[in-house]
């Protein structure tokens, strides 16, 4: 991640916000969980996002934090619970909450985070500067993303075994488990910021089409991996047999033979090289690789054509600056 | 439980509400288990509570609705999480929904069932006959009694591998599971009804005393019952090995031999008849029963009591009704 002053800013400033939580010693088994899950660290991009998105509505920048502590804890309460679901015994290279104590432990105190994720809000009830209106739109936005995410990993959990995947349902997939929270981070620091019903729309919109960039961007880098590079050979996905935005689109433009051999591919436990080879070479053939990166670069586009309405400051130049860097990405 | 018609005509209210909370159809693995959860019925204790006190307060019923679905939603929400906690097999006759499907889902239907709760008191932010101090206070109540929910569990799987209980933290921890959603739900039926400050916390304190009460009146039953009324033999939780109000004042009051007899019959696997009934009598010679059975009336007395400061109406004589049934159930 390019941090550049302003990012890092921010990013120090909400790394000391969450030490200073103040929650409560005990029930011990609740909360080191809770704490040991929001210090595992991270980007910080979600939190980070509120704040920029405050600023370029010219929001004071220290009342969009209770926001976007929000948004952190929610989405580590998400990978506590997701790291159940999805056996991942390591996190961030620390193991995860459920491996270092148990499901139990991880299950409550990912409930707990939620609901302290939910009470961050609370300082726009309690601030009078806040409308009624603005703090029910905090809490509506929030929950709203919540839904969602939960909805993604369910469709998640859901395709595993289906293998008539639709692109649409897919995209309904990632929007849910990325997108949704990235939409609400930035919406929510407009919200915070006082800013105008389309100033909101537009930063949702901006999330939505950033968060399912980076999601299928995150598919195609890994089939276009650097070995040299990265130290990464591609077509990892393809060895896991994980259905992705190209092996969906690739199916989809597949004669029946190429069908078989993709679908073997996917099926198989150890994959053939010459197999992922060719997995790859119909992808390319058949310019699903072209396709998506097309499809990555318009939603891009959108999104930086949609920062043009707001006006010129330090905030949007950073958000721009991610935006790039994340555009550009290698891996 | 004696539903009289008030109870009946709220209890059918809850029951048509939940049936009608339009939620989405798909993904299917997140809301037929919501569905299914909220289905498997129950006493609706606590939105009855919600409409009571909201009634008791002058409010109009209908208003107190969202309130009373946001509470049985979480209940029921913990009641999913703590299935897969205790291993729970059935849930009221039926299985409970991560044995019907699986941990995986029971997680995550919970996790959108918690949310799903919360979305209910989105009624309040977009009514604009409650201020938002109002609104504010519903989501602190509702949050504040989540969190204490949480630190109950919490407290109790901890208890487990802990000898030296104190009775003021089993009393923390049943105030956790029990009292704070049942104290919870007594004042949102408050503030729904625009009530004042003082019946606000009024009705939150009755909540309180007849959650304690009702949970140690569990533990006394259990020493108490009538095999021959009940079919139920006196001592089940002893032969399960809980801690219990009981046991926990027992050892207190135990001499070291007393306290051999006591933790070895908790201890074992399949302790015999004889020491079982051992451990009944030094509970009826140390006045555990009695004490205990005195704890409990002090405790629905004081709800009465306090009951005594609200005006009178139907809402209130049936509160009393319940509370009066509560108070000499024998089973």
């Amino acid at each position: 991640m390019s941090t550049t002053d302003l990012q890092k800013q921010f990013y120090s400033l909400i790394e000391k916000e969450l030490v200073n939580l103040n929650l409560p010693d005990r029930p011990v088994s609740l909360y080191k969980p809770f704490i040991y899950a929001l210090e595992a660290g991270g980007k910080r991009i979600r939190p980070i996002l509120t704040m920029l998105a405050s600023g370029m509505c010219n929001g004071e920048i220290n009342d969009s934090i209770p926001a976007a502590l929000a948004v952190e804890i929610l989405h580590n309460f998400t990978l506590v619970h997701d790291d159940i679901m999805d056996s991942a015994d390591t996190r961030r290279g620390k193991p995860s909450v459920f491996k270092k104590w148990d499901e139990n432990v991880a299950i409550l105190s990912g409930d707990v985070m939620f609901a302290g994720a939910m009470q961050q809000l609370a300082y726009y009830g309690h601030n009078d500067t806040y409308s009624k209106q603005e703090f029910t739109a905090l809490y509506d936005v929030f929950l709203k993303a919540t839904v969602t995410v939960c909805e993604g990993q369910a469709l998640d959990m859901e395709f595993v075994d289906r293998e008539d995947v639709e692109l649409h349902e897919y995209i309904e997939m990632i929007s849910g488990k990325t997108a949704a929270l990235l939409s609400a981070s930035l919406e929510m620091g407009a919200i915070a910021a006082h800013a105008t019903s389309i100033q909101r729309e537009e930063l949702a919109l901006i999330g939505n089409e950033m968060g399912i960039a980076f999601q299928i961007q995150d598919d195609l880098l890994d089939a276009i991996a650097d070995p040299i590079k990265f130290g990464k050979r591609p077509g990892g996905d393809i060895i896991e047999g994980k259905k992705t935005y190209l092996t969906i689109l690739a199916l989809k433009r597949s004669t029946k033979s190429e069908i078989s051999i993709i679908k073997e591919t996917l099926l198989a436990k150890n994959p053939s090289e010459k197999s992922v080879e060719q997995v790859l070479t119909i992808m390319k053939d058949l310019d699903v690789i072209d396709d998506v990166a097309a499809e990555i670069e318009t939603r891009y586009k959108k999104a930086f054509e949609l920062l043009t309405h707001f006006p010129n400051s330090e905030f949007k130049e950073e958000f721009k600056n991610l935006l790039t860097f994340l555009r550009f990405r290698d891996h």
